[in-house]
């Protein structure tokens, strides 16, 4: 039987591209950093990478990127003087395990030379508990007695793509414990490793050479004997608030776990992990392919969640290196925070606290892209500042080696809609008005004024429209009046009145003070107009099918194949103005489809039927946002089949990890936390059918064939309930510490919850 | 002492591109049709080409292109069996020369074959007086006896870009006259060619084989003896209202000229000639290089002016092919039109009626275009319905053979308001309103109902914008706030105020039923308001520089030269979103120095100066049009060297001939009338200073160095004016038939300019 809570493999095929998709998807993190699953004596040829939430530097005029810390998890063993490695042909077994339980990864490796074999073993997690920590307990044994030597340390030979970020770099030994310490290139920013040892055997030097600072323990180890010692390793940054100097601070975070020791300090993780699955795991009953994949999304994105307190965010490649700069797309928004929202608030909150955290950043952005627009236009890729790390020129062209002019950074500006649509169900779901006045208000009405000075009214129509923008099929660039962009601006301006409205009447002093300091009381009323006047294209009256924009209809027909079949380099980019589906009605991703999902109540089953149907033959599934919209949008009209197939297509691509990884010379892989949102979406709000607004629950459930039943937990406005749906039942269980009874709308019906008492509605499905 | 009257040559090179430079060079024209420059013997492998204005044909997808008639000038020779051909290696003496006084084509060619030579001479000319009719002096001299064979009359292998366009054709002898008849593929449209001769020696026999209808003649020539014929060629299409069969007019009109002969012919042809140059030619004392090339230029406008009753334009390329599709461009109004307005307004009004002929075809675009506008939307390339010919596609690129997409067609849209402001010169310097009762009025509202169907609203700034555009420099496409653009579109909103204002003073009835017509009296508001909230980029205080568009100056600097080093092939287009040229500051042509120029009374000798300087640096030039733009805006501020340089290089295009004749394998060769309307204007409105508008002629000379004096005729309200302007004084003449007497204003003192009598005013140059 499948186990449903880790992945193994005994595989360590040598060539780079394996390793690469190995150390994707056999990471742990822990929200403050990443390590890639690479193995114990792996260095940066291998792509060991060890990736810092929040942490950026760019090198000369290439791309800015997260920093990777020097690898404090580095151990190389010899065996009579032979060096071992994964790769060095010597491996007689293999076997390294990833545990969603813990996000413990776990190696054995069985070496063989001259007629002896050592085994290796170690477990490897970076503390969920103390975010700068991590911890690996490594062993080895010998069936015959031998020389051994083990280099253990700081290796400073970092990963980088862009690099190298850290410079300055100095190693030394304080007392027994190791300390690396590097500063930045752009801004100079400290970083700083220690690593501790627990260590009893064997005589120890130290040796800080090729770029490492390590300990050298020499060991005649006996036949069968096996010797285990503890790493301790901390990274400390400038952005960590701890009052003293690093140094000190790293060398005490390790000197402090060593004295707790291993299994005080697993406990503790684990314990942390305990709560985050008992809040957030998802159990399908049926169906164990589903259930291994969406745990494994799950198990992601709870990996990646930002630290409380950090107000950082979770970027588009999460924390599995420095693909896509590390940068914060929509994704986050649209795909990972609803997961959270539903489940894990106190992440979602981070999530939104980086959105307020940059407001500075897309204030600069909107003064000076374009003419020159007001309010807050978010940076297309977002770092730590919120200034925009996407390039005009952010797609090279294969056939002439030129770079292509695209205008995701200065047309696609549904992210500002984006942020402030999260920002507000983040009110309506968690009924926490805290954030609003914490920035979150200001955030949403600098959106509201940023698409305000980006409209234009025709007077002819007597309408506002949104021109000249990038939808999320950025195959069509430039166009007017995209249906995703002008209902997300339009729903902008509906939130900032309402936000507005919510705060007169609970904190008008606030409001009052925003208002005045953000100087704004002039334009309410412009708002107010926009969210009446603002064009949206609307369902053709005949057909059902909404326009992407204007003139898509227009376009020529065409098939993906066929475009394929044009293509006359594999990597040839199909959008940019001139690529093969600019002409064409070819789309990149769902557009209109995850528009009628994101506004899911606006449109009729019919509506989103006519509208599926319509595109998405029309679609090449170029993104990995594109497949959980079409699932979840096929769900409301009743194709469960497919919305299966698409879900699945979701879940497993980062277990899979069947995406391409290289395109041409330019590393692309990665996980991607936005299909495993995706993937968590499709489970609970597309199958389970939950919808959430400020006033209620309801849950509608659509179970694929497969399923006996699906639980989940959900978290609202502060309380908690746990749902089980079978196919003619739907079980809720309040938390028995709710403070007050709700009342849920289960296939229509309200169902009253009152804490501790589970309730059973039975329904049946009317598609 | 150089001609000044003719151009001539001995060369007769047969490689291809030079055949296609002297076949533009000499070519011959009436306004009905034009006859390239080739010789009696060539066939569609020399492209040979009568080309017909205003008639136009289409083959399976290829593009629209103009008609080429058969070919009833067809004469070939043999002596003794040996066919001669100026390419057949056998020419030992060759002349040809083109004559402008009267547009006379003739060719000396001695043939040298076995010991004998034989002397062909032929004279060549499309009748200015009856344009369906085209006429040939033939003569043949041997020096010794021998069997010479004449084969004379229709050629039906045309030469043909995307043919073939004439289907069915059928050819007989009527009596004596050869018949040629054939229908177009697209619309069947008959195309009729009869030829008669005057010959009386040998004899004839009738051949129709290899598609062409011949008389052989077999003469046993004697030596010395001159045998001279006269060919006499007729074209009618369905275009023709002739009230008879075509054949039959054909016919008539061969017979009726033959009746009258040769000299009687020539001589009407030569009395029109006379009367053309009486009014239009300018002359030069003391600069011969510059008096011949403006002469050439002019003459090449009078050849191709319409016919009369015709409402036929000028093709960017005239009559001298079907390259550019035949298509007539914003180059006729904005370049040509001056010329005819200032010296022949007859033609003018033809240029006029063309535009109020093809204002349905504007309208059906403008409903067509983008979401759909109102009014009339121009054809970028206008054929004789007003569709558009552009394509979306009309660059290829040689780096991967694909067709670029291109906003030529559906985003350059100030071709609507230089209709309109060509319409309202028109009346302007005419003074002559029955235009705008016959249409022009409605050309013009319906042009600003399109702009403001374009335009949209900016509340918060309180203006209308023109977005989305491309503006004259095609290397930038979509751009917002183009200044020409808007500039042209401000203007046109003033014009159409300004026809509804004159016509209420003076047709009030007419103006009535035309509100009616069209609907409009509604929008008249919107036009008084646009007029007046249209914006427009200002000077920079600081600089004086005007932004070509929003975001203009963000652009990266480069220069032509660095992005022709970075070319990877030689046909490579600079622009179409992803070109070199794209994201720099290099344009392509005049764009803000060519709306200074057009508006010049609107903008200061600094700012002119400011903006020349800043841009002239960034211009490739890449287009005919720019290098007059430049020439007049330097006279505006006193660079008079400068100036004369780019008038030389407008005057001396065509002449020379260095063009490029073909891009890749695509023939681009042919004349270039929007120089030629260039250099005019160069030479009059900037070197002579002329400026006149509705209420006054005015005249601020700012002769260049070169020149003693330039004397040119300027027609005015119906009136004329004899101008010869020195370094130190202007005298005017004005036709004794002059009805009254005018005040011009010389270098900025009024002059009282009565009927027949010279005044002589002293100026001296300012700047």
């Amino acid at each position: 039987m499948k186990d449903l809570w880790s992945i193994s493999t005994s595989e360590i095929a040598g060539d780079k591209e394996s390793i690469m998709r190995r150390g994707n998807v056999y990471q742990i993190a822990n929200g403050y950093m990443g390590y890639r699953g690479t193995l114990d004596e792996y260095g940066p040829e291998e792509a060991v990478g060890i990736t810092l939430a929040g942490i950026f530097d760019r090198v000369g005029s290439a791309w800015r990127e997260p920093v990777n810390a020097p690898n404090g998890g580095f151990t190389r063993v010899s065996l009579d003087g032979v060096e071992l490695s994964a790769l060095g042909g010597k491996v007689r077994q293999h076997q390294q395990t990833l545990h969603f339980a813990n996000a413990l990864f776990e190696r054995e490796t069985v070496f063989a030379s001259r007629a002896k074999t050592l085994t290796i073993k170690s477990s490897r997690f970076l503390s969920a508990d103390i975010p700068n920590l991590g911890i690996i307990a490594f062993s080895l044994t010998c069936d015959k007695a031998a020389k051994v030597t083990i280099r253990t340390g700081v290796d400073c030979n970092v990963w980088d793509l862009n690099g190298p970020h850290l410079l300055q770099l100095a190693a030394e030994k304080r007392e027994s414990v190791l300390l690396v310490q590097g500063v930045t290139n752009e801004s100079s920013k400290h970083v700083v490793v220690a690593e501790a040892v627990e260590l009893n055997f064997g005589a120890e030097t130290n040796e800080t050479q090729d770029n490492r600072n390590l300990r050298v323990i020499n060991l005649r180890a006996e036949a069968g004997k096996t010797y285990r010692f503890i790493k301790y390793f901390a990274v400390f940054t400038d952005n960590d608030p701890v009052g003293r100097p690093l140094p000190e601070a790293a060398i005490a975070t390790v000197q402090q776990a060593r004295l707790l020791g291993y299994e005080v300090c697993l406990g503790k993780h684990n314990a942390e992990w305990d709560r985050k699955w008992e809040r957030c795991d998802v159990k399908i009953e049926g169906d164990d392919e589903a259930q291994h994949a969406l745990r494994y999304s799950i198990f992601q994105l709870l990996m990646v969640a930002p630290v409380k307190g950090s107000a950082n965010s979770i970027p588009a490649r999460a924390l599995s290196g420095q693909v896509y700069k590390g940068a914060i797309f929509w994704d986050t928004e649209m795909f990972m925070l609803p997961f959270f929202l539903h489940t894990y608030p106190e992440k979602a909150v981070e999530l939104m606290r980086y959105r307020i955290k940059t407001l500075n950043g897309a204030r600069r952005k909107a003064k000076t892209e374009g003419p020159g627009y007001r309010g807050a236009f978010y940076a297309w890729e977002s770092q730590e500042t919120g200034d925009d790390a996407c390039s005009y020129f952010n797609v090279g062209d294969p056939l002439n080696g030129r770079d292509l002019r695209t205008h995701f950074r200065d047309k696609q500006i549904h992210i500002s809609g984006d942020v402030a649509i999260a920002m507000w169900n983040y009110f309506k779901l968690t009924g926490d008005d805290s954030l609003l006045l914490e920035g979150g208000a200001e955030v949403i009405l600098e959106c509201a004024r940023f698409y305000y000075s980006y409209a234009f009214f025709k007077k002819e129509k007597g309408r506002y429209e949104i021109l000249d923008v990038v939808g999320p099929d950025e195959y069509h660039e430039r166009v007017n009046n995209n249906a995703f962009t002008s209902m997300v601006a339009k729903e902008t301006f509906a939130i900032a009145n309402a936000a507005v409205d919510h705060l007169r009447r609970n904190h008008p002093k606030a409001l009052g003070a925003l208002l005045t300091k953000i100087d704004i009381q002039g334009e309410l009323r412009c708002f107010g107009e926009a969210e009446k006047l603002l064009y949206v294209p609307a369902p053709d009256a005949k057909t059902g099918v909404i326009e992407q924009f204007d003139g898509y209809f227009q376009l020529r027909d065409a098939t993906v194949e066929e475009l394929k079949a044009k293509m006359v380099h594999p990597n040839e980019y199909l959008g940019a103005g001139q690529g093969l589906a600019v002409p064409t009605k070819i789309i990149k991703q769902a557009d209109v489809v995850a528009m009628l999902n994101l506004f899911k109540t606006h449109f009729s089953a019919e509506i989103k039927k006519a509208n599926w149907e319509y595109y998405e033959p029309l679609t090449e599934h170029g993104s990995s946002l594109s497949a959980c919209a079409y699932a979840m949008v096929a769900i409301e009209f009743g194709n469960l089949a497919f919305a299966y197939k698409y879900f699945l297509k979701t879940a497993t691509i980062d277990l899979e990890a069947k995406y391409k990884v290289y395109v041409g010379a330019v590393f692309m892989g990665g996980s991607h936390p936005a299909a495993n949102g995706g993937a968590w979406m499709t489970a609970v709000l597309g199958f389970g059918g939950v919808e959430a607004d400020e006033n209620r629950i309801a849950i509608n459930p659509r179970l694929c064939a497969k399923w006996k039943s699906l639980q989940f937990n959900l978290a609202y406005k502060g309380d908690n309930f746990r749902i089980k749906i079978t196919k003619t039942s739907v079980t809720i269980t309040p938390s028995p510490a709710n403070p007050r009874e709700h009342t849920l709308l289960v296939a229509g019906r309200p169902a009253k919850c009152s804490p501790g008492n589970p309730v059973t509605i039975k329904y049946r499905r009317t598609r």
